[in-house]
Parts: structure tokens; sequence; C-alpha cells
């Protein structure tokens, strides 16, 4: 359990400050779905926050496939995966999200006057009247490397598909990887670190034709070193490289940069009790609620009879559990349904003014 | 039941061509729910057919606000009524799907098959394996002028929202109404018919300033003339009308035009054994299908524990029903999800091509 979290808590060192934000809704994941789920929940007039792993909005749809067509988005003949959440972000925009990037959420409990309070990998909490768990299918994070207790390293000579390479000026730097990712920081680091080795478990590369050609380049010259392997253990000052001819090297370094991919996982979801079925969460077609009051589930997380995994259906999944979480926030509270075509209620909370011939 | 028959065949004379169409799939709608289920049942290689009472696609949202705004349709921050119904028509478009407007179906029969026999107020027939009633609040025809019999003169002497005015060019026309639909073809048919009588049961309208104010104009100029009342009863050649203070007045007549609205009229869906509930056709929340097999209801039409009278819930019952059908109209066949950003069998279908990088 204690590996499992401090693996979930994705990218970065941790950091301990001690907020406690009070919201009527947590969403959990900023995709499509998590995105319309605080539209919908906007409408109703709930207040949300949401917290993705990712460093920005979007989820897979931006991190898989932002470039990609889409065509089933209904009324949107195409779009790409950027293309919708940028949509998305300006049709939310009127509702003020709070959002909380790079960040996990780790824990969840119910407190006595029935509110959830959850944590996330960077020290937030949150105490909220509903959550809604718009994950996908888990949260993006990097894959790791498989050595045993390299994750003491995590932050401060072990990094993962970091965002900005400045700080490695003048270090001697290993890069792991052979995709677009670890190359282009293999060649910015060429021209500022002290030394640049790529480390590989094969002299293959499976990136740009254009940046395997540059590589190749550095490499001939020798401002990249090649080195194919993999990590095998590593000491204060040294990583051990497995070779294919079953040798070990020794690599100093003063980083390593690791871009083995990202990969979805669930994380802690998993033990929240919420009765998973195939790493899915069972709901109900009403509420779109899992067994837990006031948690619901949306999109690519959540399953029931004739579930498809398609953003459609996750939009209207968003619309109904906020209904459900409409009777929680606001117990007794009847609601009518309103139109955004003729409600000035619904006018003046998207900050859009029609005159009365309108 | 024959009166309601020939009620419910909508606006002109009764064609009796004996067409007999046979289609996987018929959609009783072409609002923007039947729209995008004709694009599901697209990607899912079923063909399809929609039939509508309205003269055109797009439903009540074109019909009571086609240039009103819209802002919950996920990813479209904006748009109108209208505009929703041309990007679902574009989006639909690789499909090629078959509409037949100004239509309504009457009647419904299981064949011993299996497969429905519809027949239509036109006298089409579709023979099909699965039906889709995306009828919305029924279909919208015209209000009809409570008289005893008047019926008799549609399409001869009496016609309910007209789409074109030459035809009375020289005639005596009481055009029947105080809305704008009513003044706009009074004013229009000034300067073409030998006379206008506007009838109306008072001396008050319900329409745009400017175009009471040119009624009002030709009023005085005798060039309209008002009658206030309503139609009491008729004869070959004179409508009678009783007046406010008790009179039966009676006015000569050619062409009586009634513009009295819009409404939406279930009709014989009601009559389809499907067990209604308030006007609500009951659906699983599995594939949106009712309790006769391979007859789904989507939209607002349908009910299930939990239902909102939204289009983001249509466009997901739309796409759960369509892999319904599926199961109906390709029984045994185990067919895989796919998605428009990555499946080349769903690009061809959609008529766009990627390279191989893309």
């Amino acid at each position: 359990m204690e590996r499992q979290d401090r693996q979930d808590r994705g990218v970065g060192a941790l950091s301990t400050t001690a907020a406690l934000i009070e919201t009527d809704a947590l969403i959990i994941g900023a995709g499509p779905v998590g995105l319309f789920q605080a539209f919908q929940l906007g409408l109703l007039e709930i207040s949300c926050h949401l917290v993705d792993a990712l460093p920005r909005a979007g989820g897979q749809c931006v991190a898989l496939y932002g470039d990609k067509p889409i065509y089933d988005i209904p009324g949107t003949p195409v779009t790409t995966g950027r293309g919708l959440a940028d949509s998305l972000l300006q049709q939310i925009a009127p509702f003020k999200p709070q959002f909380h990037f790079a960040e996990q959420v780790a824990t969840l409990d119910r407190q006595d006057d029935g509110r959830l309070l959850l944590g996330t990998s960077r020290g937030s909490s949150f105490l909220c009247k509903t959550v809604f768990i718009a994950a996908g299918v888990g949260a993006f994070v990097p894959r790791r490397i498989a050595v045993d207790g390299i994750e003491r390293l995590e932050g401060s000579r072990l990094f993962y598909h970091p965002d900005a390479l400045e700080r490695f000026a003048g270090q001697s730097v290993i890069v792991h990887g052979g995709d677009d990712a670890a190359l282009e920081a293999a060649l910015a680091l060429a021209s500022l670190a002290k030394t640049v080795t790529l480390l590989h478990r094969r002299d293959v590369f499976q990136a740009e034709d254009a940046t395997i050609a540059a590589v190749r380049e550095r490499i001939a010259a020798g401002t990249i070193r090649l080195q194919v392997g993999q990590p095998a253990g590593f000491d204060d000052t040294q990583l051990q490289v497995a070779t294919p001819d079953a040798q070990t090297v020794s690599l100093p370094f003063d980083a390593l940069i690791a871009c083995l991919g990202i990969s979805p996982r669930l994380g802690p979801i998993a033990d929240w009790g919420l009765a998973l079925e195939r790493k899915q969460v069972p709901v109900d077609t009403e509420k779109y609620e899992t067994r837990e009051r006031g948690i619901f589930a949306v999109g690519d997380i959540n399953t029931y009879p004739g579930k498809k995994k398609l953003i459609v259906c996750g939009f209207h999944e968003a619309t109904l559990a906020a209904w459900g979480a409409a009777a929680v926030v606001f117990p007794g509270k009847s609601i009518p349904l309103q139109y955004t075509t003729t409600s000035t209620r619904l006018h003046a909370l998207l900050g859009v003014a029609h005159g009365p011939g309108a």
C-alpha cells in the first residue's frame, strides 16, 4: 500500500501545503466528460473544483489524440481532441471552474456529517458534498522505471517527462527512452548539459524520421552517447545498466530523465469500496451514482448494462449525475428543468443577455 | 379512429402512391435526436429512412426556436436551433439518409417474419427490421378549425399554413388567425387576392409591432377587411362566423387560410400498444427499446427513471439504441466498438481519408 501510494503521487516532489477547500462538488478528471460535468453543475448552480493528474485539461483526448480527428460528437461534424477540449473549456468558462492540475486524488473519507474529505498527492484537501469520478481509464501517469527503490530519487535526480530542461544545464544527464519525447529531450540537452547519454533497450527508435536523423548525427559527432540496455540498479553516483549481451555497465549521472510513455492507472480509486467490476465503477442509470451516496461516476470509468465507452454517452451521464447531485446539495428543494434557449436565469448564469424579443 | 386518421394526415391532399420501401431502420422524426440516430446507425452500417410531419429537418428545434440560442450542446458553446440542425445534417451527409417530409406515420403492424410494416399519411409503406420513434412531443401539425365537417374542404378551399400564396391570386380569401403568420399572409394577399378578410376572435393581434402597424394601415385603407369572430359553420360558398355580440355573419369565400399555430400531436403512436405513461413511451436504459422488440424510442418522447427532456440525453439514447438495433439487424454477429478517431473502417464510411501517419 505504501509503495503503491508513492507511485501514484505523480510527477515531482510531494508538497505538503495544508489547504482545505470546501466545495459543493469535486470532479476527478478534467477530460471532456469531467469538463461537461462542470457545465451541467454550473447550470444547477453547484460550485465545483476539478483535479487532474495531467498538467492541463482535456484528459486522454488531448494527451493521446490531441491532433487526431473526432467525428462523432453530436453537432460537431469534425474536431480534434484538442479542439473538443478547447470548446468545452470555452463552454464552461462562465462558471469559472477551479482546476488543480498535475495532482492526483489519493484518499477519500466520509465525514460524520455525510460530507466527503478527499486528499491529493500534493497535500490539498477537499471537503465536499458530492464527488464525480470522471477519471476515464485512470490517471495518466508516466510509466516508471522498474528498479527497486529508485522512486527515492524522484524529484531530486530522477525526473519523468520533465516540463522544462533548464535545470539540467551543466549536468551529466542520462535520458532513458526511445520515442519522440526521449529523443527531443536528448537533442535539447546536447547543447545544454555537460554530457548526454541516451539509454534505450535497443538500437532502434520509435520517433519521427527527422528526429531520429538528428539524434544519429549527434551520436556520430559524439555529442550524444548511446547506451543500449536497461536500468538494473543504482547507487549514489551511478546507474547500473544491463546490456543485451548480459554485461553490466555503470553510468555516472547527476540526473536521470525517463520518457517511457504515459499510461493510465486507476490508482487509489480502486480502494474506495465502490465494488469495482473489471476496473469499472458500477452505477445506476438514473443518476449515475455509485453505491456510495453522493459519489457519482461518469464517462469511461463507469459501467452499467449497455455501457459503451463513448464521449457522447459520458455527456448524458454527466447531465443526469448533476441532477442527482442537486438532490444532495439542495436537499428537499424542487428544481424545475430549464432550457438554455429560454431561461433568463440560465442566461444570467451563462453571462449572456437577451432582449425580450430574442 | 377514421376521423383521427384524417386529422393526422397533415397539410395537403392525400396522395396514394403505393411505394413499398424495404429498409433496416425507419426513424420517425427528423429533429436533432432523429438526425443523430441516423448518424449512429450509419456508423454501424444500418440503412435508414426518416419520416417527419414537418416540411424540413430539425423538428421543434427549427420550427419553434430556429433563430434562438442553444448553449448546452456539449462542445458547442452556442448555436441556434437551425444551426444545430444544419450541423447534424452535415454530420450525417456521408450516410445519405433518405428523408420523407410532410408525411406522418399512421399505422404499424408486425409481420409474420418479425419485421414491421408502417404506413404513412401519403400512402408510403416501409417494411423494416427496426423502428426508432424520435417524435419528440409529437408530430407538429397545424391547429385545426373546430367546425364539424370542415376537414372536407382541406386542400381544395381550406389551407393550413400554406407554403405559397400564388394560387390565391384573384380569389376572395379569408385569413383566419392573429399571429405573425396570419398577418403576413393577409399582407401578402392584399396585393394579390380579389378580397382579403382577416378573421380573428378579437381585435388584438399577437405579432411584431411593425407587422401589426402594416395590417392596421391596410384595414384603414380598406384593402384588408377585419372581421372579429370565430368560424361557426359553412356551406358551399360562405363561412358562417359567430361574432362576440352573439350575431352570425356570413362571409363568401373562395379560399380559407388558417394560421392558428402549430401544435404537437402524438397521433397514431398512441395506438401502437407501447404502454404509454402520460404520453411518454417507457423504455429500458440498456437499449432504449420499448416493450416491442425492435421498436426503440429516443429523445423527448421516451421515459425511464431519471429522464430529462434534454437534447444531450437524446444523443446518448440514440447511440445505445443503434447498438440495440445492431443485434436485431445483424443477429448473432459480434460487433466491436470502434472509434471515429482511429478506425479505418469508420473513416471509409464517413468518406474521410487519413494517411498512415494521421
